[in-house]
């Protein structure tokens, strides 16, 4: 992976061939301190793990697609879980005969060759596990 | 729906299960006074209605899906429309094959749970009802 | 197209029917001078031109989809080559059955109606030719 910041908040990355989506972003999260941000990023890969959550079974459904998938949008956040940064993912993905398949991506997703924008968030988000939904969740102060 | 401000222009919102996709940012909006903002969002919900928007004959045709569907992508931006907020959003979903389905996003959808990421946008987006085209668009001053 | 600029560092286009996705945001980041920029937009096209690339042959394949298709993502960045502006724009399309395609967006592809917001980052993206993978690939001066 490659990167350069740009100003105070923003971070263009690009994945190479074979890195691991997930692992690159949380390499690049803990090296920069990250304890806020969104990015967003387009690309390819040759491997991508989704996965498929079920609120009853409170369980992941994962598959594992290999093949050249373009990567429409790579949709995501980047907070805190125990004071380490954590990610979270979507990607929406093109076959090669244009239809499309997606899902929560999980590591073991390897780029052929990804660019992101990170953009920095002010303060600090924070996950906690949620033991009813299964899930770790954001806790935000304010309700309305 | 629970939310926090980061600094100046961002927040993060997260959608709880069963609120309203549309009305939550709706009142998000009206609460925060929005007069020009862009959103992403990821996340889970379990009832879309989605559309599809006829240029020629004018009009939306609308279908209502009710599973558990991953958000890969809620990207959309809110304006006003007679000084009030207004919503536009469309939405790109995964289904527990991991095929894809999507389109604009009605009110009527679901939360399991959503993280949304509000950027407020300096100044204000007008939209106004064009009678030609049929939808409510953006009224931008220069022209390229 | 029309547009606006908010603040320092957002525009919001309209593209309008018939415009040319690529050539508008080209020809708009050729008069404002984007060297760096992150676009994100939702709408409608009825003519969209999308590639699939094959990382072994380093060829696209390119189909061409004619009705009216929401536009659920246009996700993308703006760097340059040679000094001059460089668009890299991926779609996700929305068809009347709620089914999705996506992929690579050419020019060639026809708006019905678009709303973009164009984030300007600081600085300069530079790209290159990359004679081994094909394709012309973000210069980024720090490794991870």
């Amino acid at each position: 992976m490659i990167f350069s910041q740009l100003g105070n908040r923003d971070f263009v990355l690009r994945l190479e061939a074979g890195d691991d989506i997930l692992e690159s972003l949380q390499r690049f999260a803990e090296r920069k301190r990250l304890r806020a941000a969104a990015f967003e990023g387009i690309g390819s890969l040759n491997k991508a793990k989704l996965g498929h959550y079920d609120f009853k079974t409170k369980k992941y459904t994962f598959e594992v697609f290999e093949d050249d998938l373009e990567i429409l949008s790579l949709d995501g956040n980047i907070s805190t879980l125990d004071q380490r940064p954590l990610l979270h993912a979507h990607a929406t993905l093109g076959k090669r005969d244009f239809t499309v398949i997606g899902g929560h991506l999980d590591q073991g997703s390897l780029a052929n060759m990804v660019e992101i924008v990170v953009q920095k968030l002010p303060g600090r988000l924070v996950k906690a596990k949620d033991e009813k939904i299964g899930l770790n969740l954001l806790q935000l102060p304010r309700k309305l």
